[in-house]
């Protein structure tokens, strides 16, 4: 690492807006923008106005004027990253921006690496590792669930825990480690049964945070949703009408998530990722083997299976679409199912009769019946949904690991933490006790980051975006 | 206009980035923004703080925490807009942008209209006119030309000088108008000669100004440069090589503007437009009619026409080629024509000499040897584009028109001041030569803004984003 460089990149979105920010940090960061700022106001120095303070100037090449500008100060350490950091706000133009940016390489410089501030942040001592990787997935969250955990996370969350823990366990292992040094003289510094009691809080701690991934992992990427159905059998409107309540301000916002992933949708504050497939039934022409063997792998990601069909349609094909319920139920017994048939409101009072006790006498699975033009059963599918969803340990703020990293690290502190305690039962020798012991605490500083390597930071902050 | 409501809006570009600024303007912005702030280091209320400061710690609603963030403070009349303004600096996923955005909106602000920062530093005597107007210009400037344009605009540009004249003007249509009260007496309250002068002045520099416009609005929307060959003579190929020198660093930002207009570029700092067509000789088939047309309509709006071939092609295809540049040459007798054989690496001496030989017989046009993939003529082709550029102005730093609005209003301006000046001529009476003033003053206000109406800013505001 070089801590003595100065890096610039860009901190807002790309692209133009009315303002961005260009986010300079490092030892020159003042000096360097100084030298090419020349304050409306005053006369002074920005090396020795205050630290956040904000001052109006112009960026200035030679005689070349390139932007009105609103320069933000941060000295060192009250900064993001510990090291003094100044922000120019500019005019959003991509050539603005990228006039400004070129300007400061040419004075010396360096283009960030993706997460650079944030490693230097890490570095500083300004966040921990889980800290900071908390802040990629606070940038990424799109909805209620996964921005809280980034969120809590970031706060502390649980590597204030597992650091706490990590230094009472620290202190046995000293302890123990001293013992070694008496080792003739037989005398036991550490008391077993404190050690004991608290081997037995850390694997009470480990157990529940390896416990709470399963639901994080979820949470953090949305749970994903199969639909099983036939093209124009009305995904799309059930999509719009599962949306509608939810955003009424977003649609001002150019950009947001649907544009992107057309198929995520946010109900209560959970994220759901739909999986269109195109259903099992056209398996019957020529492409049989290909398109059955797809359509299975996406339901076996799922963690619900919907089967949208066409009310209107039910009658008519009845044996049909029961053999497709009945496929995908015998494959996959326990995944829940949920059926679905759309447009209901255009069915006579005998033909909806006739699919409530078609679909009753289907076992193990649930039905809903669906108009999504006429917003008829949308909230009951939506309920339904919701309910598919342990969200217990989000809603009562309990602490939740998302990062599969977090949860591999857990997982081997436990086992190491498992053999100490055997160790423990089985009067072990302090000195092969000691190594189970180092071997733990070194999980536990994977986590907080108290133990690193280069490669471990360098994969972590390649995930960043460029400009934090 | 509603002065007294509070407006919110995200100013930095759509889309996630590191981080992303809400701005916040109006009376209420700072007691707003206190309402869901809890300041990291004190509990002195935000209202309380000076201007122009900056202070950390969470955007909350009830208990929740929406985001850690930046508050930066810009008191009335030290703001962009002259109001109290508020600018939070989130981090930059779309989900909390709009969390933000939407809790500001529940406790009472209001979504800013397109330009409504803008307008209202406008309506507080922030900004003239012309000057708001380049900042929406400043925005999407593209290339050197356009901003260092827009940014001499902004800083005063032509309308401190406008502004300046009307003044004047103003002061002898008040003493015309005086004499009027004394008309029986026949007395000059304005001297004749003098206002003569300031005639002849104010004529010079709008005349200067009304010249400009023809440089300044190809400089501001680049300049157009039809492309006549088929495809696959190198096209991209020469595009590519032509931007190659000029973009180093530019590809590390992501969506830049070659991103999304695929042809434009620029070189030595100046804008090119360029306008694939397909060319002429594909008009012997059938589609002719409509074909011929579309390509020849291209052609008339380009300031300069390239006609790209393949050379290998060439000594089988002569006359072909000869015929079709003769087409375009009697076509467009007056419009420079580059002629371009693109892969001359691949030719054999005797066949180069016989292109040479060819291209001279061509009158009136000139021609370069390309070799797009080798970069062999693409210095000479840019020296050669940017010779059919009359920038002299620009190098000069000359005051530039580019708005067609400023423009109008211009040459409506200028009418009306040879209406006056063919008055004095004449010895016109002082009432019916008041009356041109007053005309010619209106022209001259509404550029700066002195003279306007809800339509004309409504349609003016209208093209900024929303955030400016």
């Amino acid at each position: 690492m070089n801590y003595n460089d100065t890096i610039v990149a860009l901190a807002t979105a790309s692209g133009a807006g009315a303002v961005a920010i260009i986010r300079v940090s490092g030892k020159d960061a003042i000096s360097t923008t100084n030298g090419v700022f020349k304050s409306v106001k005053s006369n002074k120095s920005l090396i020795s106005q205050y630290t956040h303070t904000i001052h109006l100037g112009h960026i200035v090449e030679d005689s070349r004027v390139i932007d009105e500008v609103l320069i933000s100060l941060f000295k060192n350490p009250k900064s993001y990253t510990g090291e003094d950091v100044v922000e120019i706000q500019c005019h959003g133009s991509i050539y603005i921006q990228q006039e400004i940016i070129q300007l400061l390489l040419r004075k010396g410089c360096r283009m960030a690496d993706a997460g650079e501030f944030t490693l230097r942040a890490f570095l500083n001592g300004k966040l921990d590792l889980s800290q900071a990787e908390a802040v990629a997935d606070l940038i990424s969250s799109d909805n209620e669930a996964s921005h809280q955990i980034a969120m809590q996370q970031m706060r502390g969350g649980f590597s204030s825990e597992i650091a706490k823990l990590r230094e009472e366990l620290l202190n046995f292992a000293s302890l123990i480690e001293l013992e070694l040094d008496f080792a003739e003289e037989d005398v036991e510094f550490a008391d077993r049964s404190q050690f004991r009691e608290l081997i037995e809080r850390i694997t009470f701690v480990l157990k529940r945070l390896i416990d709470s991934f399963a639901v994080g992992n979820v949470i953090k990427n949305g749970i994903p949703v199969a639909i099983v159905g036939e093209p124009n059998v009305g995904k799309s409107t059930l999509l719009n009408a599962l949306l509608n309540e939810e955003r009424a301000i977003v649609s001002d916002i150019a950009g947001t998530t649907r544009d992107t992933i057309e198929d995520e949708l946010v109900i209560e504050g959970i994220g759901f990722r739909f999986i269109d497939t195109a259903g099992i039934r056209e398996t019957k022409d020529v492409v049989e083997g290909i398109g059955i063997k797809k359509t299975f792998e996406k339901i076996e990601q799922a963690q619900v299976v919907l089967y949208l069909f066409d009310a209107t349609q039910f009658v008519n094909n009845k044996t049909a679409f029961i053999v497709e319920i009945e496929k995908i139920k015998n494959k996959y017994p326990l995944k829940p199912l949920l059926i679905v048939p759309n447009k209901v409101d255009k069915l006579s009072p005998s033909d909806l009769e006739q699919i409530k006790v078609t679909l009753s006498a289907v076992e193990v699975s649930k039905y809903i019946l669906l108009s999504a033009k006429e917003n008829v059963g949308v909230d009951a599918l939506k309920n339904q949904l919701l309910s598919f969803v342990n969200t217990g340990a989000l809603r009562n703020n309990e602490t939740i690991v998302t990062n599969t990293r977090h949860y591999d690290a857990l997982l081997k502190a436990f086992e190491e933490i498992k053999k100490v305690q055997y160790g423990l039962d089985s009067n072990l020798s302090s000195d092969l006790m000691a190594l189970d012991i180092r071997e733990a605490l070194y999980h536990f500083g994977m986590i907080t980051g108290q133990v690193t390597n280069d490669e471990l930071l360098g994969n972590i902050f390649a995930n960043f975006c460029i400009g934090k």
